[in-house]
């Protein structure tokens, strides 16, 4: 086995693409939602491989905007409305999703181009992915500037919830296995994870015997 | 298919370790990485799924702490020496990871109750996780207060990374099937991902037929 030993300068003499695909690979696996917004009767939709769990009291999750990017049309209706949806992205509609990432003008909505089935719920006044086995309306809470690069951090409450019954095990959690919720590795690498183990709740008294 | 249709009022009157549940599932797949961290010869070893890219110019990686939970040593030691470690978890440390999150005293190491081993490289001043496939050693960049629930974002710079080189594909993302990396869903589910697809960088000129 070859070890690649990267030091700092090392990383920044790379070319630019290549430092991008590799850096975006470094957190390991990350989730893959498709972002629902609307204002003034333009709905935009966008694939976001950077939600992140903040709390569950309240029900804050997190994602990272990059503001100068075509994502900032999201940013741009998340700021006039206060609300925006998040969708776990199934693997039926992996290819439509990843598409939602071309440059499309404000005009162009992904849902129509992307031929991603829209659905409005309870009045809520933002989009949601039809197809999508779980779907949340989040309302802003907090926009959380990272000073070392010029991204935010946009924390949003979970106000409203539509999981297909079935997934949600007895102890509440999510089956997403059975969901076909997929992941991301890098940039453009669409997986199907499969449960291989679950444990109880760590106690020092209680530790296994490790192989 | 049953659909449960949730609003906040019934997410708030959720019992509480299933609400947790719930709420740490809906992110959906997150990253397992084991966070290393030493500090007056005492080294700390916590797993962490909240890990996220934050930027690749300069290399940022950011992770979502809570200060008041078994975490916090981690959090005290990054503080204390201005440094800690990224290691990606795999698949056969995954048992052993998982009980890194019982609550040790600080005299206690994880590395050694959980039987992981310990690696020191370059005189980084944290240790890292000898059979990790991917160990980043990273440098505190900045802590972003996150007001809504009191949890904080730590962003750090990668100074130093260890690949298995044979995982670095031809554009520079990382193969992370091949690396056998877990994602975790809800608080203790771990998966092991399989690529199912990869789509060029989407351009509104080159949209595919879509099923």
């Amino acid at each position: 086995m070859e070890i690649k030993h990267l030091k700092s300068e090392d990383i920044m003499g790379m070319e630019k693409i290549f430092r991008s695909n590799l850096i975006n690979s470094l957190s390991g696996y990350k989730s893959a939602n498709l972002i629902g917004t609307e204002h003034e009767g333009y709905s935009n939709l966008a694939i976001f491989n950077s939600v992140v769990h903040i709390g569950a009291n309240p029900p804050l999750l997190g994602m990272i905007q990059r503001p100068h990017t075509v994502e900032r049309q999201t940013l741009e209706n998340i700021r006039s409305t206060g609300c925006y949806t998040i969708n776990h992205l199934p693997e039926q509609l992996v290819e439509n999703a990843h598409y939602t990432s071309a440059k499309f003008e404000r005009q162009e909505s992904e849902f129509e181009h992307c031929k991603i089935d829209k659905q409005y719920l309870d009045k809520f006044p933002a989009p949601f992915v039809k197809d999508s086995p779980v779907k949340l309306g989040m309302r802003l809470r907090e926009e959380v500037p990272i000073e070392s690069n010029g991204t935010i951090l946009i924390v949003g409450e979970i106000e409203l919830a539509e999981i297909d019954e079935s997934l949600i095990t007895e102890d509440g959690q999510l089956d997403l296995n059975r969901a076909h919720t997929v992941a991301i590795s890098g940039l453009n690498r669409y997986h199907l994870p499969k449960e291989i183990a679950a444990f109880p709740y760590a106690r020092k008294e209680e530790l296994p015997d490790f192989k």
